[in-house]
This record gives C-alpha cells, structure tokens and sequence, in this order.
C-alpha cells in the first residue's frame, strides 16, 4: 500500500538560503491543554527566532493558539503551523495507522485553525511542521509525505523538516520548498536519522552549547554511538530545532541561543 | 458579568437584498462523525442554495469537512462555517457557561479549519453561522453576540442569524452584516423568537411547504400556539433555513424548494 | 519489544462446553454516540443470546450502556464488555502502537464502566471481548494478548476470541478460559485466520444461512479463496458473532437466528 | 423542570463519626492527564488519609487510576471516585446543563471505571466525591442531587459533600450515608456556603493551618468578608479538604496535615 522511503542521508538544504540570511531557532511551542501546561513558553518566546505552534490535536487548544499568535507578534518571532496526530494521552507520539489523504485533511484542518489566529493579527504563516510521530511517519511513507507536502502546496509555505535527500527531491518535484533544520536535543543515529524523543539520552545545556558550536563550525553532528555524522550544511544556514517540553527546555534554548548568536557573529 | 439582550422582535433584514436576489435554502450540512451518519448530505446539497458545514466540535469531522466543500463547489452551492459548542455527546445543544472570548476563539478555530478546505477549492468562504445552543447563547448574550461578530470580522464575512433588532443593531455597529434569515422547520413563539429544536414540535414536508408559503406571501409565521407572527422582511428576500438531521429532512427540503421556487418565480 | 504470535491455527474449543450447552448468537451491540445511530439494537436485542457493549472509546457511551443493560435484561440477553481502542473516529479499526500495559489499563477502564451499569442491574459481567484492532492486536501481538487476559482474570471472566491455539494456549497457563467463537459475516483466510472487516467482501443473510449450516453439519468454513478451512469444533458448542454496525445487519442476525435454531434442534 | 434547593446552612454531619474515629485529611489526587502533570501527587499521598481520584472526565486518565490506586494502597490511604463533568478545557469547572440522567449515567461511569483498578487491588471503594462544578450543581439542583446519591446506593458507598442540612436529609431519605468535609483552601460564604474556586481568593500555608486550628477548637471558620460561620461539627470529626492542583498545594497539605495530628492527639 505504502512505500517506505529508502534513503534518507542528510540532504544538501539549498533552499535554507531562500529563508533564511543567518542561523535562526525554531521551538515547539503553545503545547499545554486547558488548565495544563507544557513548556514555560512567555520565557521562550523572547529567545527564539520561529515557533511551531501545536494545533489542538496532540497538545494546545483554542485559547493557547490565539496567546501564542499574540505573544509571537509582541517579540517578532515567525509563527507556522505544529499539526500531530489527534492523540492527546500520547502527547502525538506513537504510531497510527491513518491514511494518506486522512492526514492531509488534519493538516489542513489544524493549518487552517492557526492561520485564522494568524490572520487576525495581519501575521503570515510562515511554515507547516508536523509534530512527533507524523515528523517520523512524513519521512517512512512517501505518501504521508506526499499529504503533508501538499497541505503545504496548498497554503503556499514551506514545510520545515529532517535533512534528508528523498524529502528535498519530492518537495521540489511537488513545488514545496523544504527548510533543513537540525535538532540537538534528541539523539542521532550514525546514517544521518533522527532518533524519536522516547528512544533518546537526555540532553543538557552544556551538550546543547557544543552541538551547536560543533554543527555551525564543522558542519558535523556527533551521532548516540559517538561517530561524526557530516551535515553538509556548507554555506546554508539551519534552523535549530527544539523542545520546549523538556525538563531543561529554558536552559537548552539559552544555551542554544548564545551558541547561535556567537556563530551568526562570526559567519554571517 | 453578561448582560442579557432585551429586545428581539423581529428585524428589519435590509441588509438581505445586498446578499441575495431571491429567496434562497440554507441548510445544515455534514454533521455526520467518522463512520456515523447524520443527514443525506448527498440527496440534500443539489437542492439547496447555501450549506452552513459543521466544523468537527458538535459535528462533523475534516474528512467530512473536505467533502461537503467538494461537494458544495459541484453543485454551485456557497459554503459557510456552522461553528458549535465542543459538545458532540449534546450535539451542541446544551447550555455551557463557556466565556465569551473563548467563544471568539473557538469560532475563529473552527471557521478557519473549514477556511482551508475552501482555499485549497479556490471558494470563497460565504458567511458564519452559530450552530444549535451558540445561536441562542448569541441572541441570550451580549457579550457572546459581539465574541462571533468579532470573529465575523476578522473573516470579513456576514453572520447569519435569526430576525432580531438587537442582533442588527449590535452588529451594524461593528461594522459586520448580518443576513436574517426564517426557520420553518421548528416552533416560533408569538413574541417572534425561536424555540428551540428539543422543545418544538414536528414538522412534516406539508407544513414546511404552506408555512414557505404563508412567510412569502403574507409576511407572516404562525406561532406554535396559533398566532400570526408579523415577519417584516417587505421587500427584502429572506434565507430559508432547514435541519438536514431531522427524520424527515429531505422531504422537509424538496417541499421547501417546491415553495421557494414558486414564490421567486411569482416575486423575483 | 512485542514477539508476534506465529501458529494461529483454528483451535481446540474444548473450553466452549463450559460456557453454552448449544450454538449461541453473539452481536457487538450499544455501538451509537450521542444523537449518532449505528446497528438497530431494538430489534437486534431480541434475536440473540449474548451482548458485547461498546463501552465508550471506539463507539457507545454511557447513556447507550445504561439502555443496552436494561435491554438485555429485558431480553434474558447475557452481557459482556467491548472495550476498544479510543479511537471513535476510526471507529477503532486502525493500528495503533499503544503499550500493552496501557492496552491492560483501558481494558480494566471500560470494563469496569460497564459492570457499574450491570451491578445496578444485578446481572454479572459474562465475559470481555476486545474490538475490531484489538481483537487483531491480541492475536498478533503475546504481550497485548496477556494484557487483555490479565484484566479478565482481574474480573474473573473469561475472554471470547478467535479459533487459535496460541491464544487457548497462553489463556490456560493464565488461568483464564477463553470461548472460542466463530464469525461468518467477514472472510477467513486459508490459513484460518479472519480478515478485518474493511478489507472483507460484504455477505447477504443468504450467505450467512448457509455459512451457519456448513460449520455447524460439516465443521468447515469457506475461504474468501474458495477452500474449505476444517474449524475443529467437534462436539463443541460455537458462539457465532455477529456485526450491528454492517447494512444488512439485522437481515443477517435474523438468518443466523433460523440457521443456528434449526442446528440446535437437531444436535443439542 | 428542576428545583432549587434553598436551606443549605451548615448541617449535622451525625454520620461522620461512622467513617472516622478523628479528624482526616482527604484530597484530589490524580488530576493530571496523558504527559500532563498537575499536583505533586507522589509527595502528597504520604500525608493524606483518604483519596478522591479523578476518573478521565474532567481531569486523569486510566493510566494515572492505575497509578494512584496502587500509591494509595502503598500508603494505606483509602481511595473514592472523583467524578466530574466531561470538560477537560474547562477542568470540570464550568456550568452545563447535562439533565440528571445523564449525570447519573457518567457517576457509574467513572466510578465503575475506578472501582475496576480498585477490585484488582483488593481494595474497597471508599465513597464519590464529585468534582467542581459537579461538586455544586449537586447543591444547585436537588434531581442533580438525588442522580449522584442513586449511584452511591448502586455501589453501596456515602457520599463526601459539603455541611448542608438539605444535602444531610435527602441522602437519609434515600438511604445514603453523606459524610460532610470542611474546605478551608477556598472561601466560604457568610451563609456558610462555599465559594468556587475561580472567585476563591488564594490561601497560603499559614491561612491553611490556622483555620483547621479554629474549626477544631471553636468549630468555627471566618467568612470572606471576616465574619465567623458557626460549623456545628460539635463532637464529630471532619474530613478536611484540600485541592492538590492549587500553586501552593504541598505547603498548604503539610500545614494541614500538621494541624489535624495535633488536634487528633488533643480531641480523639
């Protein structure tokens, strides 16, 4: 029925250039529910360039994606979709069988919801960024892919995603550019795949710091198994991806941010 | 906190004509949830001139969601948002103390969700209409009323909305247009205000077919106690609104297109 | 992490004698939500011998359990539960890689939901019988499988489950007894497995007739490829199950009502 | 349709000292949900004697039953059902006119559901407590009130709810034990009526210790606006009530817990 996607390795990430002029820090963010919270998003906010706000269906709601709109605007950060799967108890994480054409309609749907926020506030979407397990099931099925890369067709954004060859060549066969961005705070195998949240070390500032200082400066990232995983960023900037759900989330984003500001300092 | 809306006699519906040049059906559509079936979306939609599409809280769901605006383009039918309470035990027809800037931004959510499927299909989105306890809650609560027309606003669309001066006189003030429009397929009490779908009595295709009738040619509704309501829509084309999840709802529809086609041939 | 279960191969029943002196007709049954209808349950009720009630997570809700316990009682009709995955928009049909400890805990949840009504009632909890996916995942997967014994030893109930010499044997060295049943309104694979009922061929009241017939005269079953699968009954009783939820549900039920009343006059 | 109830001064509490033979601790427990945290659940079931777990409606999941089942048992902490209503946005905290059917229908629900993780355990189900606003529509509204007292009789246990002499009597009418509890982390009306937690003011450990010291000595507490509320728990011990999702919830716990050892060693 579906066809898994074979390789993988980190792609060339030509198009960063096209949206970005320097390293920018993407976060997860808006990802609390009702009376719970998540990350402590308000000290976020000011730190990071770009968030992914969560769309209702894996964690945030109504009332949290107008806060996170209006709180964006406030500190001039740009603001794209976080589409899950609708698994709250499982924070979008764990696998599920939904079809092709199904995941397209929650990504519109959840899109569709944010952007209203967005619209508002006479902000643009800037991206579409799937969350947790459909970032992973985009990248093991080209036609879970190829939905998520059509919702983006069709609210003309990029979508922000692993470097990987197979994802840039469909993007661009489908008209979508694709934003490279890298994490640091969840491990990495040796060819060049994200490890899940669940299967990962824990991370703290320090490891944060050098990751990205490694990664900026000699465009490698250090995989779980302690091998040089090259990134072939070359001159591309990346978006450094991370979570604000993490028990140190404050401390990483800090870090991250002094990393990114020395680098951007010296190489743009 | 609220304060309760006071006068709601009837409305002067001048803003209609800017709307429609002739009577038109309006009706509830795609209230169905995941296997579960609620009205003939497929029998109905050829007969009707505007569809209000559940958003997924009381009804509906975004599978659905895609194929009623799919749907409504191949039959030339305009398409706007029925938002509701996130009640789908209820079917959104139960009080809920729910505050007012929550409604906003569920309003907003939900209208924006539907707003996707219509932007991806090149329609433009028509109207919004507040679906079951909404559009009492609405005409009960100021503050409820002026959360759906900010949100009314922001999309830049009319709301559609019982007869009433308060809510044309609210609304004028905002600067949103509010489309009047007459049910027939539920109970009208002599002071001209609705009563709502569990408390009225049924309506078989014949009644909906004379009270169509009585409501073009005379201007008038009868009162579930027997009285003759003035409507004071005169001049101006009013919607007709009818229930797709009604026992007899396609019937209910054919018999009120067989009377609204007569009336505009004769009137229009 | 899960070992699969290899040999699945229709097993003994030798347990099945315990538990019905004759053929028996089983039904999922309670499968609405809210205003949303599935299988005519009223009609249903009187033409069988047990109940499995959905119990609120892929269909059903408290209000239908209520009504379905006081049916059955009405009916002499005997009562087990139907938990499932929460999954209502999938109607709990669709893989999902939910832990077996938390397949332990949503079994204990539902089930026990369920025996508040029957305790109210004073009629005992007759048996679990897990829903659509998770009837499949607990024969594919060992440790769902005793996940769901687990929580029928917690209740002291047997399970009712797939022909399977596997599931008989890890049932018996959990101490828990499991009544094999028989289904004849989806298709069997060669080996004697059952298919899902979305990738099944829809099966009139005739076909059932003379499914009923075949397995209770001759103990076979015919394969979707057209081969004669030996069920292995023998002397034992079957529970034949039946779905509400197809279109010709009650059709079905009625054929198999005659078939299985026409067997039991002639062998018990 | 439903009936006001009038008198709710401070009743009898005659029954309480049936379930205790001093003054205990009872809190809300297990109101987090999926990845959610809320209190500190783990540090405050030492310090508590009795339980009210949130059953998944307004508030926990089965999961976290589970959980707080077997830290109960650990701890020697008796364990009743937290019912509430089915609004996890709003925490169970807001108005909604469900009919008492249906509030019955959820009461069986959720607190079979727990009972079931209770049975497994070995455990008895203590008592319901409903949860927030279920907690005051009980009070608000005597069908409410008998629909939640039907289901402590189906399941043979009191119920926990606030001093009030119509609560006390209507319970004895139906033979249903109701065990009064003093709050003293929300606000208490001068007519000896509490105040909901929204409107509350918030209440620090010293607050906390000092009023459960003036209920056990002069077996009174002081009114938002200053003025003492007589209690008449006269010789019978209470059950004092505190919320684990307050900010302060662990300090105000340990002053409690502090101040009832020390009354218990004096009194009883």
């Amino acid at each position: 029925m579906t066809v898994t996607v074979e390789s993988q390795l980190v792609g060339s990430a030509d198009l960063n250039s096209k949206y970005m002029s320097k390293y920018e820090i993407v976060c997860d963010m808006g990802e609390g529910f009702g009376k719970y919270k998540m990350g402590p998003d308000d000290e976020i906010m000011p730190l990071i360039d770009v968030a992914n706000v969560a769309c209702g269906f894996h964690a945030g709601d109504y009332n949290i994606m107008k806060q996170m709109v209006k709180l964006a605007k406030q500190h001039n950060v740009k603001v794209g979709s976080h589409p899950g799967l609708p698994d709250m108890m499982g924070f979008g994480r764990r696998k599920w069988a939904i079809p092709p054409e199904e995941i397209y309609n929650m990504v519109m749907y959840q899109t569709g919801a944010l952007k209203a926020f967005l619209d508002a506030e006479g902000m643009p979407l800037n991206h579409i960024k799937p969350h947790g397990e459909l970032y992973f099931y985009v990248e093991r099925d080209v036609e879970v892919m190829k939905a998520v890369l059509r919702a983006a067709k069709a609210f003309d954004v990029p979508v922000i995603g692993a470097k990987s060859y197979t994802y840039e060549k469909i993007a661009k066969e489908m008209g979508v550019d694709l934003i490279q961005e890298l994490y640091v705070d969840i491990d990495w195998s040796v060819e060049g795949k994200l490890v899940s949240v669940q299967q990962s070390r824990p991370k703290n500032p320090e490891i944060i710091y050098d990751s990205v200082v490694e990664a900026g400066t000699h465009d490698n990232i250090i995989s779980f198994d302690n091998k040089e995983v090259p990134l072939n960023f070359g001159k591309n900037p990346f978006m450094l991806c991370l979570h604000s759900d993490m028990p140190t989330a404050l401390g990483n984003i800090k870090a991250a941010r002094k990393a990114v500001d020395e680098l951007n300092a010296k190489k743009f």
